[in-house]
């Protein structure tokens, strides 16, 4: 029997980017074509250094555009289940991915990790998932692991009686690894990431009347910014694996683009 | 010399949509396949009635897929500066406009009318339009008016002279009319709108510092929801002419689909 | 144990357009806005009846545009291997897919039909499938139920341990259905089938020099446009199963814009 | 007087690019991924060297999402007309251009050179424009000029007069100058120069019929690929400056990504 190997990650590599260096500047670049050069006013204002005073204020009023010249690569292996996710973004992404119809599957699974919530809760439109018992996470590994085995098992044996690779992969299931290049800008990955990724709301709502400022606002009309950064204008429940590999798409991002990073988070993780 | 047409509007037709009624029920089919149909639970648990509900569901969470199987087709008659504008809407919007290599454009020009703020005020970054006197209404009327003759004249001399229109039309000025068909869906409508039309902020920011559920929230960290509806989480700017054609698109927009549109006014005018 | 439905087709209805009747038209009221309406001589040149001209001078330049302002919506039900090639069609088509997340998926598999190619013939680069034998058929058959049923089994077993669906269903291979809307205009159906649907060249190669208007040339140089309306400029390899989904829409698309049809076919099949 | 500037250029510069060398080869790593490394087979059985060999076959098939994984990034200065034309391009095209509601544009115009062709020739549908007489184009200049100083002197008294550059814009003729960037990638840039050159079709007809291989075509059937590489497979009438700055990013292009430009000139210059 082949040798299954079984993986609880999914692999997120940064490749290339465009440009190599200060990328943040490249914001800049493209949005002073825009406008006169002499702004020193307009950043005097906001009362933030330049450069990160201007890529605020794009945010804030959502100017997206500048926000597009430049581009990042990234080498992905995940699951198919995560990449059937993954290409509906449409708009500014581009995808190369593996395709079982001219190469042959090697025996690569996902399974869920320990830390992988197991357990649906909540009520219809509000559901979280939660971790499982020890017995249920076992169960879950175990089921896993015998469909994989099954699964290619039965993919090996239509190989053999020379089927064709497009035929024979019909019997393998989702969780099963592929691998991709992915290339987009920092306003697609944003997008991506404000649809992909879980934050807290930046606010709550006020359960009783609230005066403010001479007027008394009903319940659930007060919104209050957290005092942390980060918070999400728009909270999404993304996948738990595709927000994994999200999650180290915006490290990167992070490292490459701190200001631009750092002015998403503030205005609401909503992408210009 | 010719007659020159002066027009202050920017004249914006419905010309089809599909489906022909019923438009936010077309969400609501395209939400359901993504579903088990059971879904009377989501419905009374946001205690309103149940198209509604899943609407206004689909909206806060910005699962904007099922606002994309619809279509709506415009005939626009505008100034070049503002297809100028529009045409910078890529995504799900298409667009046919008259083309001034293959026909000769007739005389007709746009003049600010009484009602169009002249004068740019505040200070970079934050500036608006407000009304100027009588007197630069007049001046501004008649440089306009003038300029668009001798401009015209030079068309038709070139013209006369045999010059090919696509070179003949490099004299005439971006207020010009042209006219395009101009097709797109809910959801590509809902982007163009968030950027093409002013309203004001759903928030306001506290000066002093403010004590809600125990903490006690810093200046500048309260936002409160207006109370009326229509405010924008992320307040735009747009160029006055450029927002009369979007308010009659949004006047469709809410005839023909209500419910959607109240629901983008009440989470802030993102579309989802 | 559960009953399974294997189905070898692939469903795909259509559901509505806009506008309702002479969509052809709609391309013409579209092209007209670009230029002088009074084009007959246009149409008296191309020597054929007026509007039926005007399409195949417009795809024949490559003038896509106006091939926009229409809409056509489908339900389609398939296999998961067939939304996977379908979803990576981003331009102009919009999706709503049945959610693993969210609903259970009912227990229908794809199982090849008898005249479904089941053997990979030809070297790289130029591959075709051809059929198998009736013994080989048989054995994918059985696998391929077989494995169907072993899965669906695991999945029944981990919703039944409490396992969240999202997580059940990594056990499902992507002969499964899955049932989506679709939406899209008359351009990017037309880009759609030029990938998706498998045309004989509308050219041969000549093997040896042939003299033609006073020049020699060389083998390889000679194309041939064949008698037949249909061949492809750039042909493709599409996957079986997408294309019998395609040929559906191929069909709706010739019953709703004929003449249109006829022009692309004509021209070799690129999307203008 | 302000002093006016006219051009009969329009400026393209190459600004930025990922990756930095070898961009051939990015496509190829891309294409890699969707197959088993192991083929050599294939640029065997194409005899030619393997990387130029899988390119050529990518072009043909026209495999076109391996094109996407690189970026180019131009600064380009133009008239207004050309950006018109340019920014009908939405897929895969990034841009950010100088806005006259922020600043205050510089009296900088177009003007034809004296190789620019001034007469319109030939019928509706097939027309070209030739050059026009000494006359014809001194009189063109001279009306272009006096044009662009009296709506430039509208403009600065508008200007003068307190109104906003908003409006005062509105008397600047479309040959005046404005700037911008553009960032692609080599798929999105073949569709840009498939559509604004201009290259001869890469066949002829028969005018008599013509026997070929045992069967005898009818006259219009017959296409002949010409012997010099280049030939367009669907010939476009572009307009002559946007023309010249396709060229220069076609000149870019073909010196990145050199395999790749040959590959797609060989098969009719029609974007994968």
């Amino acid at each position: 029997m082949t040798d299954l190997i079984f993986r609880s990650d999914v692999l997120v590599k940064f490749k290339d980017s465009m440009p190599h260096q200060n990328l943040d500047d490249s914001i800049i670049e493209a949005m002073l074509v825009s406008s006169d050069k002499d702004d020193d006013l307009m950043a005097e204002l906001l009362d933030i250094p330049k450069t990160e005073g201007r890529i605020r204020f794009l945010m804030k009023k959502r100017h997206g555009t500048p926000f597009e010249h430049n581009a990042m690569k990234f080498y992905v292996e995940a699951p198919i289940f995560v990449f059937r996710e993954w290409h509906r973004h449409r708009i500014g992404q581009s995808y190369n991915e593996q395709s079982a119809r001219y190469s042959e599957l090697p025996p690569m699974f996902y399974v869920p990790g320990v830390e992988r919530p197991l357990i649906q809760q909540g009520k219809p439109g509000n559901q979280t998932t939660v971790p499982g018992t020890e017995d249920q996470w076992r169960f879950t590994d175990e089921i896993i692991r015998k469909n994989s085995a099954v699964c290619y098992e039965h993919y090996l044996q239509l190989l053999g009686a020379g089927i064709a690779k497009e035929v024979a992969r019909m019997v393998l299931p989702v969780n099963i690894f592929s691998k991709m290049y992915c290339t987009l800008n920092a306003r697609s990955l944003m997008a991506f990431l404000s649809l992909r990724t879980k934050e807290e709301p930046m606010y709550v709502e006020n359960e009783e009347p609230v005066t403010f400022d001479g007027v008394t606002y009903p319940p659930g009309f007060i919104l209050i910014k957290r005092d942390e950064p980060g918070g999400a204008m728009y909270p999404s429940g993304p996948l738990w694996e595709i927000e994994q590999a999200a999650r180290i798409t915006e490290a990167v991002f992070s490292a490459l683009f701190p200001m631009t990073y750092r002015a998403w988070c503030d205005f609401g993780r909503v992408a210009p």
